[in-house]
């Protein structure tokens, strides 16, 4: 990829399209709306928060993200959504219990004046909901032309100069991609015969990326992630990315990991298990939907420690990850990891680890984060998968002779790396031996 | 400081000079005897373990850090220490209770030939042991020429070609370098009258770096962090590094909350508490020699964390740093942390980490990194302070105009990066954005 | 102690007369209001919740205590409190910020309505704090007696026909009983005197027993704990208990404790922290004041486990009890504890408990249990110390013949078999062998 | 029941037969011996160790149980087992990797003379295994012949008085009792046939009692748990015990509801998970013999609750148990319970419980205890189900018109009063109320 010259100017109204009005959403929505009054900080965010050094420790130069890099600011932000529930923003946002009352109540004109387009719904992807608020089409290809014609509409009456969409919806049974995801050419002909191999989230993403609209994928659902998508997004030149967003306890997993990988210590067990009570826990009790979600959250560890080149180390490794749905707790998720280590000499350790933390919470930041990224690369002209946003991603996208990078540290250092290359700044090497002698 | 231009072979053999022949010296130097034979592996050791990639993913180049740089063989090691205590190093690891009897058992010979010389033991920095084993002199210049003869009997009678020395004892009470503390000739004059502020550990420190051995210090002691011994470790154009060896808790700190500053997570209060039994725990439970460690354990967060830059996220950080002496431990150590972390909109998160480790088996790697690393830094003219070992460190060592650096993941990064640099290969960037298009 | 021949009827209104209007205070107010109404239940009392076995199992009698034994019913309550802070219990439940604005919202007017009597408060005694609202006079005599004014004015302005009084203020700094607490002689010569070993609780004490209130004692402070107290309790008749409600972590170690001893476990260690925010845990952050509370937490374990009778397991046991002052947790508490324990042939296991529990909300239900039953003890002609309602207190006081009872499950049974015999039915012991042939 | 007249004196040798010889069986055996020659102690052993309170508490009688009935020593006892494996009980106890190689060095020759008999072994109850030591036969009642043919073999060749046995096999698949079982004559019939509803275990259960030996029963099948056995063991007067052993998680749920219960805190949710890698895992990873175990374990909080009677505080609870098969640990099993309480007005708090157990080292003295009180049973004339001994097992038998009793604290007094009762001693109520004037 070549540097780019210019960056065109984050200007007019960006329109912001989230399949998916659930907790996530709508956690997402009301943060942006308290954000621009005020009445709450973005915490999660780096658009919002981060600052990132410049040049050598003693320049002192660390400017905030947002001010070294064009970004569109919050109040350009318009926002659009589909949902198979007919609730406006308020109403679910309500019925998630994530944001308290007041919270709610001081921005619940904008929630409320938010009322998603019917959804697309294949039953069989999702068991364990039953949509009601649903188009209705006479094959795929009929499906994604609907959506197309909602995004027009949608970009015309909101006088939108641009638009980024982030799937918010819930994870689909496992599937695997097939000849049918080849090519733009085989995909369109599978999608005009209603091919059963075609899910939800594949034909919000084709419509929009036709419609020139950057995608990023908060599942772990494969909707760009087949060859005809990455096609279609060099065709059309736009930014994607995916997938699964990193929350929990994975994003511990690839804290914790590199860590003990760093340090060369050994692991002979990583349990992990995960009780929620939210939509998304109800989606995971069926074994399918579970699957894919079990497919996202296992192949972290292998990818960050490397047994091939360290077989002593972590060549026995048993990694079990178990999800539970457990009402109690609503949106609120609790990790629990209990993790064998051995040092010196093949000496146990163990660490465990208690997360009680908020799956929406969590996601919120990420959605704009991603939103406001994919709006830069477009600008910039990055088209195709964005590795530099693996940071926010259980599951990266990668080119294919690469593997995934799951390093937290590492995806950390490839973003903000990025950006100084991006703006021509000297990327950090860490090495800062000018101080001494 | 400028890439060395040659570095001078290994050859020949490299004494290991131990102040301190306790749980840690003996769990290290069976430990070698052990690898040595193939016995046990020497895990968390980066020397004898990590690979280090070179140049681009696709190269596939990730040799071992040990066929990367010329390193010292295991082989060629040489073990001397000093104690307080007359316990040979047998005696004194079974005291310790960290090694399995049937681990001993097969090194017992090489064990029981390691006798300490006597220590330099002035009570009233380590209040809590009553040293039997200790040097009678006349001042403490009489100590250091005590200690220097020690060295040169050790090098002449074992043939050694170089030393290098680690600091294995206890901690000694928080004391503050002052005016003695601030040339080498100011220093050499308190010596000579036995200035109360010169410790144990710096006359250790003293004698070595005039003797030309690197030194490294694993406890929070000031033994080699005070400019008079940066000037003479200047002088004699020794690498120094130090302090404190950043075993259980601290690790943990330094991979967490990297992580959670990575993701713009607020943190409202950090609260540790860490229970051991061994004779590390009863050294602390002296209030002023808890304070050495309690200093060295806090500092951590702040330099990771920069509230300055962040004061909506961690400006109101409560940190506390609790050690309690527990003998139902032994030399497990157990660390217990909750952490109140806060994300989007401020809404509060709390995760715990419970980490049943063992200080020894965390520390004895170290000093075997630091013992190889030290003496390729001396080989290939690095010398005074050695930032890129800071990875090693509770409490890092640096030049007066920039930070200590605390995250383990930069720390990391600076450490391969550096032996990189050091081998005229390319840095890590991880902006690797050639892959796309 | 004879069995009551008949109990008076709970007729009239029960003035609930507290020493201190904090969050336990107000928490326990505002519930009472909250559950008067039905919009709250009060959870965690046995007086309003819980059922009663009587006879055989196959009897299926099991109605709730309330209907078994005559007790005041909440309708009845009157609450009169002195504190030494002016805010009315509406201000200061919401400083305390333990209950829900909306739960506040809706017992606002009663809450107003109730403001402190002005506070007896020697400071000498309870150091972090300054008390602003606090009573003038001449001698500890004169406190007592402007406070014995203070009951009786109250008395007769709300009708009340009965009282009974429960410290809810804070732990005072650790002392003994001397010669002045011998006798009520005694002790009435030491309050003319103003000697200093008279706290400010044993001066409410006083005071309430003398105008005959039963008195409950919350905290570990020795208000009725002296001789000179059962002295005048037997003579004025009145019931007493304490001392030390037992809430969060003790409360854990008096339910896990027996269920290890009564599987004959062996315990090396028993390591308990506890994190607090609120103003308990400014309080006890002065040594003083926390080395009353380690007190009462530290006897626990002796008296549940018996190591005289069974040194080979509990012999050498460990037991370090430790309370941070940590603000970012307010009224939340936080208790980790770490348990060695041993089973066959010695081999060692580890338990690791965490209660993320709630300060007041523990206490609230305990106030209102004791309230209730002191109550009733006193209709039914029992007086002096109640062991029966050990069941409430980390530190229960008991005839001097015999040990504290710490095991909650005895004192579970404890009390509800002295509910039994007060009523005449038949104790339980359990045997229940009439099933089998 | 009638109290007994009098008690067969325990003299001559107790034959101890045990069906499965692995790791439960081996530790409890080699504990025996170790603790024959005071080389460890038995603890965890009621029968061992523990002391029973008699009379008043001013009296200070607390005689050793085993001082005050009398029970066989464990120099009586002679130890024989049947297994589906040919390892002798040295070589199992090895594969086991329970006890450390010092011990079972010190008892090496009495493990290696114990040889186990053939099993019955139809395959389709244990799935997981594959057992390649088992008898022929012609039919299921071929089966039940030739284990009461090994049973008079064994009595006769070691000279034994007296047997009981106890199941220490594996876990079968889940099953029902249905019209087979419903008497001793439809049994046997069914027996004849071969009839596939009858288990394993139940061969063993009716081939002991034709034999007149006692029985209790480890594990959850329904090896005495049918109308049948009931039947028989009340027509040779024999007792018999079951089922599931109460070991670690199920243990401590067992220890904290009934705490909790006793305070009357609410409980929404109790999520418990358990790990562990033995040969109890491996089996246990078939879902039909983990349903056996679910049932179980998920029986115990809702007879200690009683929801029926406090639905405000119990009714809505999610209670759910997992068992993950985690090799990395070997026979320790780590348990964690997260559980979702409320208080007063329903405030929410949580705890957290980390049990770092040990399955056979828990389980080996209640092994012992149940031989010898089982025998004691047997001499004093109690025959049938011994609800006595409910304190022993997960899910206690009991007569029909009762429920089973779970709530260790119960069933302790339970079983302490029974022996009072036994022995003609008053049985405690601990009302005790003699001490107040």
């Amino acid at each position: 990829m070549k540097r780019p010259a210019t960056i065109e100017p984050a200007k007019g109204k960006l329109a912001v399209l989230l399949p998916g009005l659930g907790a996530v959403a709508t956690t997402f929505i009301a943060g942006v709306a308290l954000a621009r009054r005020n009445l709450a900080a973005p915490v999660g965010s780096l658009t919002q928060l981060a600052t990132i050094r410049l040049g050598k420790r003693t320049e002192r130069r660390s400017p905030k993200i947002s001010d070294f890099v064009p970004l569109a600011q919050l109040d350009q932000l318009e926002f659009g959504a589909w949902d198979i529930f007919e609730d406006d923003a308020l109403a679910s946002a309500e019925h998630s219990h994530v944001l308290r009352p007041d919270h709610l109540e001081a921005v619940k004109d904008e929630l409320r004046a938010i009322r998603p387009m019917r959804g697309v719904f294949y039953p069989e992807f999702v068991r364990r909901l039953h949509g009601t608020h649903v188009k209705r089409g006479s094959s795929k290809a009929d499906m994604v032309a609907q959506l197309r014609q909602d995004i027009r509409t949608f970009m015309r009456e909101r006088a939108c100069d641009r638009a980024v969409a982030v799937w918010c919806g819930s994870t689909e049974v496992y599937t695997h991609a097939n000849g049918v995801h080849a090519s733009i050419v085989s995909f369109e002909e599978a999608l005009a015969k209603s091919d059963p191999s075609i899910t939800n989230s594949q034909m919000y993403a084709w419509a929009l990326l036709k419609e020139r609209v950057p995608f990023a994928n908060g599942s772990p659902n494969l909707a760009v992630d087949f060859p005809a998508a990455s096609e279609l997004a060099r065709e059309v030149r736009m930014p994607i990315a995916g997938k699964d967003f990193k929350t929990g306890q994975t994003l511990m997993k690839t804290i914790i990991a590199p860590g003990l990988k760093a340090r060369m210590l050994g692991i002979h067990g990583w349990y992990s298990t995960n009780i929620l009570g939210n939509r998304d826990g109800e989606v995971l009790d069926d074994p399918d939907s579970f699957r894919s979600k079990e497919v996202s959250k296992l192949s972290v560890l292998d990818n960050i420690l490397q047994p091939q080149l360290h077989p002593e180390l972590y060549g026995d490794l048993v990694h079990k990850v178990r999800i539970d749905y457990y009402p109690p707790r609503g949106d609120d998720k609790e990790g629990w990891d209990s993790i064998d280590l051995h040092g010196w000499l093949g000496y146990p350790m163990q660490m465990k680890i208690n997360f009680l933390c908020r799956d929406s919470i969590l996601a919120a930041p990420i959605v704009l984060d991603l939103v406001l990224f994919l709006d830069l690369a477009r600008r910039a002209g990055l088209h195709g998968m964005q590795e530099w946003l693996s940071f926010y991603f259980k599951s990266p996208m990668h080119a294919p002779e690469v593997n995934a990078e799951h390093d937290l540290f590492i995806q950390h250092k490839k973003l903000k790396n990025t950006l100084r290359w991006v703006m021509g700044e000297e990327p950090l090497t860490h090495v800062g031996n000018e101080y001494y002698e």
